[in-house]
């Protein structure tokens, strides 16, 4: 089976917006065992959403469209959709009646535009929001499907979840979609792919999407299958495959991020960190709290932007940025132990560097970054020339790095030397 | 002049994808007098391509395509395209020595493959790619311009923006789109429509799109016109009268963000700042730093999860906590006034709150926040109830707000006192 998704919204045609409700129903739409094969975005003009739903019936068996169920004049998917399938539009009294019932719960009139909503096409079956005012709705026609959701995203998952998924799943057909991810850190892209790539011809079935996020490079491995404990084998295999070439750089197989898998590690080695850092200027402590419970592993961070800062909040002795420069291997090593000592945490974490784009020299370029780990047993540092161009993708490297940095040190203990 | 953009690729119909290059494609456009009526995202499979330009011929005078120019199996763009407007495929001899030439600059040979993106379509301007081996592709036909880009976004804004606008602009009408871009802070999304919409009707010309980012809510009004003067009069009017009813919480009218504001504000007033913070785990410093040069006014920060951690980097007495609790209006204070001594600072701000989903209780919920802030005439701080049911939005919503505190301080000073 084949879907098309349509979103209508004229501020959708927009520099700004982009329609992301696609993207949930893409999902729940490949777990049924429906394929996406088109996904357009139309604005609120009648001729060319007309266009769209008459060229989408050509194509697909169903038809799922998000927005255009306001009470505005903007709002005109149901006629444009009614006149396309020659249906009437005819008042539906069961649904005015809860929509005034919703007014009147906050106390309010129920506005004249809002009958609007009310009104459905011939032969439509209503499926309740229990989220808005606006229906969804569902129509059959010469053997396709369409549905007709809101699209604000709360109403339209909460509909798609309750209503419109179930009815899909019951005439679907067996196959549907698995997935897999992996999360792979300190490696770029196209090495990545040269590791990976040699297992992809093993696993024909199998289609493997690489993505590039901040956060590192995910790869997405997908096999549609009526057989779930076959697919299953096969990804877990191509997955074990995959993660053979990565190494240590495979942070986590089941799309844990980078984060979980530092959380966990802690608290297994009943660990506690803390951090200073200056070019990533928070960003480092901001990931390591971005967890719930993260008071139980992180006990505190100090930013230090300036040489005194470094020596007050982390104890660097003045003679060493003297001697080594701010910027250096020493320094990192300083802050990760001074840290540490001042917090009383197991293992102490520091950064130091250049994110740009000013403040960079031919031999300290933008994007050089040092590193500093240390627990009881010494510190030891590591160095990255990280070559974005811009601040903010230097900063969010140095703090993957940063992460990997706490992820390696437990999972593959070096002997720490005093630096 | 009415544009359609196709974007093609079968990873960007999975649930993980999302075709952005349709924003940048239409904000060029717009600006150039073009307005987007419909984009589209198809896959590989050649029929639906063919569908979809062959659809888009219909409506649109103008198809920008985005991807399937590689040199790959999946790459049909080009063939699709000629066979639909019944052009030949030709080997282009500069195209294949260009691709050559690049292959030999990395000391590679060039892979049989490539070879197929020198093939093209009979009586197609050739648009050279200087960043990479597809050249776009420019045809006309049936009334109709058709451009090819590739999909890797570098390539794809370099083409657009050395090749296809200049040509564009040649040929397009005089209505263009001009755009402003106001910024409000702490107030939500109906609010700030309640105010403003009143004054849409004094400009019927002009469309507001409102947009909630986690950054605060922001307003676009948009016009299409062919007197450049008396559009932005127009705008500039308008923003006039939006910015009445939002008062202090416009943060600014022509898209800067907070941090730029604040920034400014810093640097205006000689100013540095300093923060200790709890519950935002370091986001209040990252977002300080995320501007270049800010190590001219961001002096350091503390990240103290602990109670010990608020004494150790902030000096907040023991027994002030002790008799106030760590979540409260004094502790707030105590840490911004404190954090600013400690580092000696012109300001200093203090966030101690609950983020959440743990850690709540009746009298002080998930998403209560108090935030301080301190000069050196003593230090005030506020309490705010984020409502938020997850972590990471009522950190998001903190930041802004002990942001927006610092701007406040200097636009709307008030008389602070010891707390």
């Amino acid at each position: 089976m084949k879907a098309e998704i349509i979103a209508v919204g004229s501020e959708l045609l927009t520099a700004e917006r982009l329609d992301t409700n696609s993207l949930f129903l893409t999902a729940e739409l490949n777990r049924i065992g429906i394929r996406v094969i088109q996904k357009a975005v139309v604005g609120d003009d009648p001729d060319e959403m007309a266009s769209s739903f008459r060229q989408a019936l050509e194509r697909a068996d169903v038809i799922v469209s998000s927005g255009g169920l306001g009470p505005t004049d903007d709002d005109r998917t149901r006629t444009a959709v009614s006149q396309l399938l020659g249906r009437k539009l005819l008042l539906n009294d069961e649904i005015l009646e809860r929509i005034k019932t919703r007014f009147r719960r906050y106390n309010r009139p129920m506005p004249e535009i809002n009958i609007r909503q009310a009104m459905v096409p011939e032969g439509a079956t209503i499926l309740p929001n229990p989220r808005g005012t606006a229906p969804g709705l569902w129509l059959e026609a010469k053997g396709r499907i369409v549905i007709l959701l809101p699209g604000v995203p709360a109403e339209l998952r909460a509909l798609f979840e309750t209503e419109v998924g179930p009815r899909l799943s019951r005439i679907a057909p067996g196959e549907r979609l698995f997935t897999r991810e992996l999360r792979v850190t300190g490696l770029p892209e196209s090495e990545v792919e040269a590791r990976v790539s040699p297992v992809y011809a093993l696993y024909p079935d199998i289609e493997v999407t690489i993505l590039a996020a901040p956060s590192g490079i995910q790869l997405h491995p997908r096999i549609w299958s009526k057989n779930e404990a076959q697919a299953r084998k096969l990804l877990d295999e191509m997955t074990l495959r995959m993660a053979l070439p990565l190494g240590e750089n495979l942070v986590s197989t089941h799309g844990e991020t980078m984060e979980e898998v530092v959380a966990r590690l802690l608290t297994e080695n009943h660990a506690t960190v803390a951090v200073a850092e200056s070019c990533t200027g928070g960003m480092l402590a901001e990931h390591l709290t971005n967890l719930a419970g993260s008071s139980n592993y992180f006990l505190g961070g100090a930013v230090c932007y300036s040489n005194e800062m470094k020596m007050a909040m982390a104890g660097v002795p003045a003679a060493l940025i003297e001697a080594k420069d701010a910027v250096s291997a020493e320094v990192a090593s300083a802050l990760a132990d001074g840290i540490r000592r001042v917090v009383g945490s197991t293992v102490g974490v520091g950064v130091t560097g250049i994110a740009g784009p000013g403040g960079g020299t031919p031999e300290k370029p933008v994007g050089l970054v040092y590193i500093g780990i240390a627990d009881e047993r010494g510190a030891r540092s590591q160095e990255f020339r990280f070559s974005a161009a811009d601040r903010d993708r230097n900063r969010q490297m140095a703090t993957q790095a940063a992460l990997d940095l706490v992820r390696r040190h437990f999972l593959f203990p070096v002997a720490p030397k005093a630096s």
